[in-house]
Order: structure tokens, then sequence, then C-alpha cells
């Protein structure tokens, strides 16, 4: 087996390493964006320290996707309030004459695709270590962390680790991932050594795993889940005070155990490279949904005026708020999922047991001990125009049967969107696109939408198999 | 209020309290009886004391329904065994020319109809008191007991609390309906001095009830909730051992409680004497079936050979098993009630929220923490036929859908009773009856059944409305 697994990281190792040739052209265009950025904020005035940061400055990037971070810190008299606004200026005008897209983390910044290079420029503060201002402002102490510590072998560790991480679809802090930084990458080798250590201890994951590097903690470690609730927990080694694995949805964090653990059983190359899926042709998709047996609902609707981490934010949080609607109007949710191309088309979907409900249920009232509960559940549910049966005396409860209110899952959506649906917890952004225009597609008359947008054909053919891709490896 | 109470109490005392004529008329027949007993005793050998017993002998008997209770207490040289069968000869044979009927209590006993009056012919035997060989050998005790200490005051209030629990039906030790038995009536009114007293204390009643009226376990009352586990608990005067109230349905004590609460709320002789149920028509029932919107299931079969308290007591065992048949695989039972008239016809019913469930449901898998667990989840489900989707993680644990085995609950009823249902827990008598013939009618199907039984009729109408009648007066 050890054999198996060295073989497979041999040949992926020599995938993911960046050659002498590559490695020269992204270091040139890391300098002469660089030195862009460094001109653009000068012309603008401002004084920026530019600097290289991110996994090219600490040689552990993947040679197949190369990511360049372009850093400026700048002075602290800036206000806080203009630093995005400065600092978009300044990369687009370093980056002009490529494809600019706005992000956003704690504060906006830009990615552009620089020669078919993706390079991200952001704006952080030059502030001392535990001064922040900004959430990136310890970008730079991470940088020079990891580069005085990561020798050459263990660089080759980070960059399998990523590469693992990617194929089990974990790697990745921005909030549509909700996964592991590239920092959390270089951190994890930092203190298991190796890729397979990694692996080994989360695949014996039970309830919480806690990294303390620099041991500020030593001797008072019990201090530590209460300083830090999450379930993985990794002491950011330039700020004691922060846990670098906040972000780690505990999805990802148990999609990462499952997917260690398979892999030590059955070490392949197609964890990290798993197959491109392919969608599922229009007949064999109505095959498919008419054999399923559950309802499919899509909740469609149109662009979302936001960039992508307030996007996926809200439609996360908007998506738990819909799943708690339908639940508590006793519709059984399978799965539920938000989906977006983040151009035109956005998306909530629910797959439920079924789409109608019986018109009666079973109401519990107050046990027979509370007597003034009891009276007051007489009062409202006796001779009541919604009450089927009763009320009677079960297990020394009183109980009716009532009529639903909702029977149809549709009925109840549209009712509750017809508005935006801020009262039912749809987030503003979303709830404004929905104003617009939304409709309500059921099964097979998603198919127009299948048939037009090929991206989303190939995620619905996973939902539907619903079970990881590297299941199939094992 | 306390003036409308009494009212009520008065009126119904008039008509409870046996006058001159009808006393004279039960006590010639009791007489009567008692020496044609001991009579047919000695003519058949045996040595019997004769004696009346029950409420008859303690005079707490309903004018309106006299009970007469003729006992013999034979010499323990009687093996157990011929007890019954000996006895019911002595039985048939001093009730000759009358309608008799065989009952069941811990062993048999005759009922007959005589001059238009229920009389029981119990045999017992001659022992000590805690010498008990059979259950019936305390009542002369318990005769013994309650006669000494009732004076005609308290005697008129046990009348009154009889009344009442007959109206609210709680009265009755008999299996089919778990009551109160007349002897725990006595009790309760010795120890709370009047009716209206102890319909006050029940009205109250939170956790548990525990009265020791000989004040057998005084300075050890921490002991009682060991030595019996009821939520109502009468330590027997002649038996410190024995609970009076064991037999009484959690069900039954819970309805009394409700009852008392609503009858010192709105006093009325309602309570005590409620109206007939009038059936609804057929074509008010099919209109009230066709608008109720939940699925009622009858399964129907003949006779079952068995006297009813073991009639009784194994159909509510055998409803509790299909009853979990029917949870165990999904279905939502609102209401399920076994059902006979004791001669031809016998029938379970189910009301469920829906007949047929969904295809596929959420089957919820091991934990990550549980490695072993989880492979073993993975192995089982991963590419298996039942499987729709998944496996998949979610909130920490391995998930697949599945195809639900039994979507149709008739079709599961009838796949587990084909060979009587035995090994889904239906009681052999019943099981018999099954293996003869069954049927299974489903909503407005059972209204050929409806039309033939006006005894069921009045039942089913009862049972669509599903709150008790005193509720109505609230």
């Amino acid at each position: 087996m050890q054999e198996k697994i060295e073989k497979v990281c041999a040949t992926v190792s020599e995938r993911i390493t960046p050659k002498e040739k590559v490695r020269t052209k992204i270091d040139a265009l890391a300098k002469k964006l660089e030195k862009r950025v460094d001109i653009a904020s000068k012309a603008l005035g401002i004084k920026a320290q530019v600097r290289l940061e991110g996994s090219v400055a600490k040689d552990t990037w993947l040679s197949e996707e190369p990511e360049i971070d372009i850093f400026m810190r700048v002075p602290t008299t800036i206000p806080r309030k203009s630093l995005g606004e400065v600092c978009l200026r300044i990369a687009r005008k370093a980056t002009r004459g490529s494809k600019q897209i706005e992000r956003f983390a704690e504060h906006p910044y830009l990615e552009a695709i620089v020669e078919n290079v993706r390079v991200n420029v952001v704006p952080c503060y030059d502030v001392k270590r535990g001064e922040w201002l900004s959430a990136t402002d310890r970008t730079p102490y991470h940088t020079d962390y990891v580069k005085k510590r990561l020798n050459e072998q263990k660089r080759g560790e980070v960059r399998l680790l990523k590469k693992f991480m990617k194929g089990v679809d974990v790697y990745g802090a921005e909030i549509k991932i909700g996964g592991f930084s590239g920092y959390l990458c270089e951190l994890l080798i930092l203190h298991y050594k190796s890729f397979i250590k990694t692996l080994r201890a989360f695949a014996q994951h039970k309830q919480r795993i806690t990294i303390d590097i620099e041991n500020y903690y030593e001797g008072r470690e019990n201090e530590l889940p209460l300083l830090f609730q999450e379930p993985l927990v990794i002491v950011d080694p330039v700020d004691k005070g922060r846990n670098v694995a906040s972000a780690v949805q505990p999805q990802k964090l148990y999609t990462f155990v499952a997917g260690a653990r398979a892999f030590l059983k059955n070490p392949d190359v197609e964890f990290f490279y798993p197959p491109q899926t392919t969608a599922l042709t229009v007949k064999e998709l109505e095959e498919k949904l008419g054999k399923r047996g559950s309802t499919l609902i899509f909740l469609t609707f149109g662009k979302v005026d936001a960039v992508p981490d307030v996007l996926w934010g809200q439609l996360y949080k908007s998506q738990r708020s819909l799943h708690k609607l339908l639940q508590l109007n006793d519709f059984k949710v399978l799965r539920n999922l938000p989906w977006t191309d983040e151009k035109t088309l956005t998306m909530f979907i629910f797959e439920l047991e079924q789409r109608i409900l019986p018109l009666v249920k079973k109401h519990l009232g107050p046990p027979l001990e509370k007597e003034r509960e009891c009276e007051n559940f007489l009062k409202k549910h006796l001779d009541n125009l919604g009450t089927v049966s009763g009320p009677y005396i079960e297990d020394g409860k009183w109980v009716v049967e009532l009529r639903r209110k909702y029977t149809d899952a549709v009925a109840l959506l549209r009712e509750k969107l017809k508005d935006g649906g801020r009262s039912a917890g749809v987030a503003e952004q979303i709830s404004q696109s929905l104003r617009k225009q939304f409709k309500i597609l059921v099964n097979e008359e998603v198919i127009e939408v299948y048939r037009r947008n090929s991206e989303f054909a190939r995620f619905l053919t996973e939902f539907l198999s619903g079970k990881p891709k590297w299941l199939e490896t094992v």
C-alpha cells in the first residue's frame, strides 16, 4: 500500500511541480505586475509598498493553475472607507486591457486575467503585527512566516495536499466553497510534515482537531475550546487570537476526512484528477427524473447584483431560510442547494419526498399536567373550522387533527416569495432579483434550462447522482 | 358554581338511588339466587359458602343498572385447574333457563340475565387474608371492608362517582374498558369523603396520585414508587402488596382527569347521562369521508373464538403490533382502534395521513467518527439497486436516499397478514380468524358494513368526530 501511495504521489508531483520554463514565465509576469501596480499607485499619488504574496511568493503554487497575488501595503492614513475604492482604481489601471472581475473578501479587490494567468490585486494596510486594521493585513506576515520554514521537499508536500483538496472539492476559502485556504495547507504540512501524514491524521478525526504550531497555549490547552468553537482549530502563528480554519465549513472538513480515508484505502490519481462529469443526455435525464419518485423544485431567477462572495453568502443564507420554511410546513426535504453561473442564471434547488402533502395532520397539544395550557388549547381548537377530528386525549396529551394550511410546496413558495421573500428570510440582493421575476420549475420542466446551460447540465447530473466522485474510485 | 354542582348532583342522585320498590325486588332476587347456587353446589357435591358480594351487597349499586354478584367460596382442596369447570357447572345449573354468557377474569365465571338483571356467578377459594390462590379470593374481604365503613351518605357519593365515570366512559375493570372498578370508586370515596372532593383531587392531578388508606407505608412513602410503577396507586386495604388501580389504563386516568376538570368548570347532568350518538346518514358519511383528506383503513374479519376479556386483550395487543408495523414503514398513523360487536364482526381501524408514500426516503447512516460503521454503510449502499442518490455526507453523517420497500399501506398489511400475521405480532386467536378470511376496506368502501351494522355505524360516527361527548358540554 505504501508503495502504491508513493507511486501515485510521484505521478501527481510530476504534473503539479512547475517546470523551469513555466516558473520563469510566472516569475517574470509577477515581477512585471509588481512594477505596473507600483507605477499605477504612484501615478495616483498613493504611497504603497507593492509586494508579491501568496502561493507564487511562497513557491507552493500548482503548475497547472498558477495564481499571482500582488499586494499593495498602504499607509494607515488612508481611511478604511476609501481603501477599496482607491486601490481598485490602481488595480484597474495596472491591469488595463485584461479581463477584470471585482471580488470581495472583507473589502473589495480586483481579479484580472493577464496572459491567461489569474492575478489578484489586493490592498492592505501597512501595520505592525497585532495592529490589524483589515483582514488582509496579515498576509505579508503569513508569506514571511511560511517562506522562512518551508524547504523544497515540504513545498512539494504542500502542492500534493492542495491538489488533493481541489480534487475532493474542499479547497478554497471563498464563501462559495467554504474550504481550506492555501495558507492553511501550508500550516498543516509544517505541523504534520507530509501530505500522507496529514491525511492519516484527518482520517482518524473524531470530535476535534486543534493545532498550535507556535505553542501559544502551551500548558493552557484547556482554554482553546473556549476561545475557538470550531471543530478544526489551527492557531494562526502570526496572530494567536485567530483560527486559520474558522471559515472551513463542517461539511468540507467531513468531506476531507472521508476523502482521506478513501484515498488511504485505495490510493489513486483520480482523487487528484477527478474525471470531468459528462452531462446526461436530455433523454437520459427524462428517464431518470421519471423513475426517481421524488419531486425536484427549481426556483430560478436572473442575475443578482453582487460580487461572488456576497452573492454566495446570500444564496446560502436564503437557501437555509427557504429550507426551514418548507420543513416548518412539514415538507420532507431530501436535499437542497443553491446554484448559479454567477452570470445570468441563479436558482435554489429543493428535492422533496413529495410535492403534495395530505390534507390532515396531527397536532400535539399540551400534556394534561399543564391545566392552563390545556384550557387554551381546547378553547382554540374546539369547534374550529380547521379541526378535522378531536380534540382527544392520547398518551396524556390533548391532540387534534387539523387541516394543513399549505399542502403544495410550490404554492407555498410562490405565496411567500411574491413580495421578494424578505419576511421568509431571503437576503436583500436575492430578494431584489426575485421581485423582478422568478419561475418555479418542477421535475422535467427544468429540461429547457438544462438544454440551454451546459454548466447547469453538468451540475444537475452530479446532483442527481449525489455521491462524491471519489466514491466511484473506492 | 357550588350551588349549580349541588343541583346537578341532587338531580342525578334522585335517579340513581334505588327506590324502595326496586330495592325490594333486587334484594329478593339476590336471596333467591344465593339459595339456588347453594342448592346447585350441594347437588354437585361441592361444599361451598355461597354469599352475595359486589355492589348489591355493599348497597352501592345504581338503580338503573343493578348487577348481582353471587360468590361461591370453595375449599382449597379443589384443584386450581378444575375450579372454573366445576363452578361453571354449578352456575349453569343455578341459572338454568336464563341467557348465559361465559366470562373470563383470571378464571372463568358465568354471567346470566335473570329477570332482566345481570347476574355474575363467580367462584373463589375460601382462604385466609394474604393466602390468596386466585384473583377473586379477595372479594369477600373487600365487601366486608367497605360495608363496615360506608354510611348511607357515603354510599350516595359512591353512586354519583360511579355514574359520572360511566358517563365519561372510564368505568369498568374489564379489559375492553381498562377503567375504574366499583371497589376502586368506593375506596376513593372513603379517602376523599365525597364525589366532588374526588373530582377536585383528580382535576389537579400532576404526575402521580398515591393513596394508602390503611397507612401501611407510613414513614416509608418513598418505597411506594418502587413497589408500584403505575401513575395511579391505591394500596388495597386488604392486601398491602396490591394496587387496586393497577388495571386502570393511563388513557382512562387522563380522561377522568380531563372530565373532572370540565365538569367542575361547567357542571351538567349530561356528564352523567351523555346523549346517545345518532349515526350519520350514509349520505352524510360519504360527504364527511370525501372532505376529510385522510385515509381510513378498515381491516375486517369474522368471529374470534374467545371470551370477551381474551378477545379484547388480543385485539389491543394485535392493534399495537400492526400500528408499529405501519410506523416502521413510515406511515403516519393519526389514530387507530380495534372494534368488535363481540359477535360476527371484528376489525382494526387505522386512520393514516396518506395511504401511498413517496417512492424515495432519506436514510441516515453513521456519523463520520464511527469509521468502521461508515465503511459498512458505504459497502452496503454504494451502487446498490435500492439507492436513488448518494451516499453523501450531511451534517457529519453518511446519508443515502433509498427506494421505499412498501409505499402502499394496504399492500403492506395484505402482505404481512396473508399467513395470519403471527410474525407481525398478531395474537393467536385473532390470527386464526384472519387466516380464514379478512377484507381491507378503504374509506367509503366501508359503507356496506356501515349500512348493515347500526352498532358500528354509531361507533364510526363517534370515531370520526374524535372528541369525547362531554367536550360538547363545555
